[in-house]
């Protein structure tokens, strides 16, 4: 998976099919850009689209360019999470991300990062037109990727908007509230994108699994909920830093599975 | 033109199309967003796609439908537009816009604004998606779009390496190098992008236009050095604000046509 990673990298930084001639500073920074954000996290959704995708396919023999697409869309989860990060650690103010300052945080990058964050979410767009333009699938996976660009900004607003509001109404920050923002601002592409990915490398047409989607959908919004609060438990005071007392109370709440179900 | 607006508007805040569940507050903010950075500029990209496409039907009858698409696609460079300058403004420690405060600058919405140039930008693929998905060029102009999206970030990308670099060395900032920002940053959304989209919508293809998109993008590098010299000149002082003298002298000089050839 790392190894495609690279060749990925060194395909976005030399092809001319992108139609950009860069200069040598260009070219280091987007690599350096690129090695401090994309891999380095637990990668689980981008592997999440090789485990579904071998599931899919048990019992059939798996050549190595297949395999090898379904890495292509593993890393354009974790290239789509790079960009929704990068941005997301300026909006918060946040300090370090995976034990590293974050990438705004250094000094020669500052506020050029929220252009970073434009730039990754461009090369998914680039690297799935490069791999997938002949395949019959090619539309639809556009549309998804799309689409669930569209749902998780709006889950992030949603977020954003809702601590505004709940700074001046604290009984608004209730579980509904809750599970909207975390449907649409991680479940989508957390863990319904992989599957929809594999489902589609795998020639089915998402339009048949609604269903399947909206389960998927409703294991993230658990999942999530389960985990956070055990988590922000364990968090070092050093992941506070920068929220205010009144943000972290409502984090906390919010992730308190019994709390505010009226 | 502005009627078209309304009318995107409206559909993007109603219509089940998007797949997203409004709340009241999160349908007000987009409304009061859109509002504000959309409209409100000289247009005169947006009006461009227009004049071309008019040009290229002259002398045929244009019925309603095909005026009210070249308007829709008009429109997409107008959000596209808000997209960029929403985050560059941060990105710049900008103040006023069109003369209004920056919309980061609003008390209600700070660095959330980040999250709103996402969103302009996934609406851009949205409306395309809803009134060109069954048309024969649909695949060339989600191509054109996403490719220039690519463009204009990179071209932000050396502006700003650029202005770093020129900092510690201020003969790097040639007139060479800002050819190149101007090119990527500006001259293909602005100048090659409105005429794309007229040709597109008249059913050319544009691998048949090559030229015609090295000479705009010509165009595009030489009204923008020609026409920022003098309106620099004239901007008031409070148009610097933020901006440290060494910038400034970068600017100016770099918008001199004579200024560094060598």
């Amino acid at each position: 998976f790392l190894r495609a990673y690279e060749r990925l990298k060194d395909e976005l930084l030399n092809d001319r099919a992108f139609n950009f001639d860069f200069t040598e500073e260009t070219r280091q920074w987007v690599a350096k850009m690129l090695d401090y954000n994309v891999p380095g996290g637990k990668l689980n959704r981008g592997l999440s689209v090789i485990d579904s995708y071998m599931l899919l396919r048990e019992g059939t023999e798996v050549d190595e360019e297949d395999f090898y697409l379904a890495c292509v869309l593993g890393w354009c989860i974790e290239w789509l999470q790079a960009s929704a990060l990068v941005m997301d650690d300026i909006t918060d103010n946040a300090y370090t991300r995976r034990d590293n300052l974050c990438w705004y945080k250094l000094p020669t990058v500052g506020l050029s990062a929220i252009n970073d964050g434009v730039l990754l979410k461009c090369h998914v767009q680039a690297i799935i037109k490069r791999y997938f333009k002949e395949k019959f699938y090619f539309m639809e996976l556009m549309e998804l990727w799309n689409e669930i660009g569209l749902q998780t900004a709006m889950g992030q607003m949603l977020d954003l908007i809702t601590t505004h509001t709940g700074a001046k109404d604290l009984a608004r920050y209730r579980i509904q509230g809750y599970r909207r923002i975390v449907k649409y601002k991680t479940s989508y592409y957390s863990f319904y994108l992989p599957v929809a990915c594999a489902l589609l490398l795998n020639g089915a047409k998402l339009s048949d699994y609604v269903e399947l989607k909206n389960v998927l959908i409703e294991m993230g919004v658990y999942f999530q909920i389960q985990g956070r609060l055990p988590r922000l438990l364990r968090r070092p005071s050093s992941y506070w830093q920068g929220w205010n007392r009144h943000r972290r109370l409502q984090v906390l709440l919010a992730n308190c599975p019994g709390y505010g179900t009226g």
